[in-house]
């Protein structure tokens, strides 16, 4: 194992601000325009296409463009086109793929149909020579500068980030002064690293937890949770707070421990009455918020832009699991930085 | 603890083939009239709205509805009305909300909102007379004669079956006969009880199972992993085999079981793949599927409608499982059979 200070993907968790800030000025205003573009075209949908981590970042669009455009998002099943040979018909909806890579074929295989279908099919990737740039008509570079650690960090926030700009070119609504702190809040977001390092050593001792959200939360637990499988090789399981209520909450008692991502909005009520429930059942609760009451903070941002700092405890805080737990952050076991499913 | 043979789960599981055939007689021709019906009026997308495992009958209808009928599925996001004030803009899509008992304030409120945007909007629920019911356009009535379990068996089984008659008489392709004999699949699936309770009572010794499953075999999955959960309290974690290899593998290892529901499709070769390898890791793998080779078997079915059986040894196994766990299968803690979220 390297020494601690020098893991790569401590370095890249470290780097955020910098690689989002560089978007923020180079691409930022072309995705705004290419938002802009689109909100003149009476789109009937988005489709967008992804795994992993890009996966989460689509069902943040899925919140985004919802409560901010009123444009519904589907998820694609790619195996839809993949394995069954179809697409569904798709005609005047938006089409994205997101791959880190741009290498997946079944990521791919969904925009070459988008573009038979004559859509408007947009890439976000790290790589504009890719597959997937290649099948695309417009392209979101994010800049990142070819992540390599295994697990996803910079490249989830960068594309959280690179959503946000095409859904405020879009609407052209809100204040773009809040769009352009985010790098900003990104860099306060990882002075919560001595808290997680704390809350890792606890979290070692328990054999699992769940990752609980609400709304604009909910993308982010799903993040959290894959980084603790990933990085840390820690059995985490997210759901959102409604669907866990539905049947998961019935194991829950004494020797779990429960992260509750927060960030303020509509949804607050009701995690803190989940939160309540689980602290009676036995639950260790961990609550990461924007005020002085959380277990870890991340700055405040409105609702729509929080999920981005607020992603950075729960990397800050699967890295130090890692390491509570002897294993090697930069070498999961049995994954490889780019994975080709069809 | 009721004597085994009187659980009130199990009578449920084995009258489902009762009563999907009588859903079947009474309802099966004007479900697939209501799906002729809806041919015609060239809708741009379905919305479901739903929760639980009224959400994985929703995941079922995205690969039904998009491999068959070639129509987009999105899965609403209910907090969107409820939470941030707005469905998205749906005019000229079908909404779908889906809820036994009809009374999920969240998931009326989706229904209530397609109405005001002039959507069609169709409930599936049990209860023809609950405010579900009365928020839509179309009422698919589920005829199971009020389950009483905690655990849906019986709905979710009747769910999927009224949208395989809806899918079906909106494209009137493929054979009727096939959709005819969904009762009698169901009642042969139920002869698997006693490699459920074998598998079960090795089950019990492990500490959790992921479940995989691919195209039409990942809502089963999905289903499966709850009924686990919530029957058995056993924590098992549902994924399709693409997005497992995107990362959560890396927690495949020796006293971890897998549980593989493949049921004959374009996916099986992938399913096969994964399993050797899981094999290899030390992963005590359960194939269930419709061949000799199984580990679980099912009778064998048209890929479209292989979900409604294959679902049963999932039903059995938790059923077993529980008993294994000294757990009462009909009264899991800390959930109750009518969830109301916001």
């Amino acid at each position: 194992m390297t020494e601690r200070r020098d893991a790569v993907l401590r370095r890249e968790i470290l780097r955020q601000p910098e690689l989002l800030d560089q978007f923020r000025t180079r691409e930022g205003p072309r995705v705004r325009a290419l938002g802009r573009s689109l909100a003149s075209r009476n789109l009937r949908g988005v489709l967008i296409a992804a795994r992993g981590s890009s996966d989460h970042a689509a069902v943040y669009a899925k919140y985004l463009f919802g409560a901010r455009l009123r444009v519904p998002v589907a998820l694609a099943a790619p195996s839809l086109v993949t394995r069954y040979g179809a697409l569904p018909r798709v005609e005047g909806w938006l089409v994205i793929g997101i791959s880190q890579s741009g290498a997946s074929p079944d990521i791919v295989a969904v925009l070459e149909e988008a573009q038979t279908q004559g859509c408007v099919a947009v890439a976000i990737t790290d790589h504009p020579d890719s597959p997937l740039a290649r099948a695309a008509n417009e392209v979101i570079e994010l800049r990142v500068g070819g992540e390599r650690s295994i697990a996803a960090t910079v490249t989830f926030t960068a594309t959280l980030q690179a959503l946000a700009y095409l859904a405020f070119g879009w609407s052209e609504s809100g204040a773009d002064t809040d769009l352009e702190t985010v790098p900003e809040r990104v860099r306060q977001a990882l002075e919560v690293e001595p808290q997680a390092a704390e809350l890792a050593a606890r979290l070692a001792a328990l054999p699992a937890c769940v990752v609980l959200g609400r709304g604009f939360g909910f993308p982010v637990a799903l993040e959290w949770a894959l980084k603790l499988k990933e990085v840390a090789s820690f059995w985490a399981e997210p759901y959102s707070a409604a669907d866990y209520r539905h049947g998961p909450i019935t194991l829950a008692s004494s020797g779990l421990a429960a992260l509750i991502v927060d960030p303020h909005g509509p949804g607050r009520s009701d995690l803190e009455d989940l939160r309540q429930e689980l602290t009676r059942r036995g639950v260790w609760t961990v609550r990461a918020a924007d005020d002085r009451f959380a277990d870890l903070t991340f700055p405040a941002s409105p609702e729509w832009l929080a999920p981005i700092p607020a992603t950075v405890p729960g990397q800050l805080l699967a890295l130090h699991l890692a390491w509570a737990r002897d294993r090697d952050p930069d070498h999961p076991e049995g994954i490889t930085k780019v994975t080709r499913t069809l």
